[in-house]
């Protein structure tokens, strides 16, 4: 673990590291705090930005993609109640959303789990998990702050981000 | 329950009856088989037919409405690779997914459960739960051929039809 910083919200537990465990792992501590997401179909991107994003976008795992990101999200309530419509155009046509990831690749290799309709009452959103070698972390920096910077992200109420270093 | 009819796909077991439980519910017997599903934000609604829907339909628990029907339902992998843009253009510009709906309200009271993104591996991906008053089955019906006749039901490779009445 390099550092934990809580962007909005409650702060989470302090970890000494992190372990990504596969939904049939047994290896699961229960003296240490876990959360859980799925991978799912896509929700907002359309077929021509789909085939940028597939163009540009490098795979998990990469060797030297030594360093990675766990950024736990929460949106409110006031986002879920919008109508698809009306998150889409706060999603890309506002804020860019996709424009933004795309000038982050191929340096940041990227994959979104959702968790807000787990069974096990989930306390963020999406974990979105983040990898890409030391010298692209400028990059990395780039994109969470125009993320951020977004009228999207008026709607995230929770937000953690824990940067890490791989063990090897 | 009154019928069992398989429109594509397996057939599920036979079963005399059913009953609806709650997440925390403790009262499932292991010798029958269950179905998971959970409420979700829409995908699909755009905010004025949200507005015609809420404005027409009506809530389930209606005393007169005492028969309903469980439709277990599972898109195949193609509607699932498909985008965003792509799955609302078939849904509702093919389709009239949406207009189909408000031709059946009030009469039908509905509820939608997603199930593809359980950790569970739930055999369908949708439940969607319908409550109505008996002279308004002719009404039901006539959804249910509207549907089943769509673009978008092409996509669908598993659909059961439960049909119940209250046990009062």
């Amino acid at each position: 673990m390099l550092s934990q910083r809580t962007i909005i919200g409650e702060a989470l537990p302090d970890v000494a590291g992190l372990t990504v465990l596969t939904p049939t792992s047994s290896q699961f501590d229960p003296a240490h705090w876990m959360l859980s997401g799925v991978t799912s179909n896509e929700r907002y991107v359309e077929r021509d930005e789909k085939a940028a994003l597939v163009s540009r976008q490098e795979s998990l795992g990469r060797p030297a993609a030594t360093r990675a990101a766990l950024i736990p999200i929460r949106k409110n309530a006031a986002w879920w109640a919008l109508t698809q419509d009306e998150r889409r155009r706060i999603f890309e046509a506002d804020s860019r959303h996709i424009a933004i990831g795309l000038q982050a690749l191929p340096a940041i290799a990227r994959r979104l789990h959702h968790c807000r309709d787990l069974p096990t009452s989930e306390p963020f959103d999406f974990l979105t998990w983040f990898e890409y070698a030391p010298q692209d972390e400028p990059i990395f920096d780039t994109l969470l702050r125009d993320l951020r910077a977004t009228r999207e992200w008026t709607y995230v109420d929770w937000e953690v981000e824990l940067r890490l270093v791989r063990e090897v």
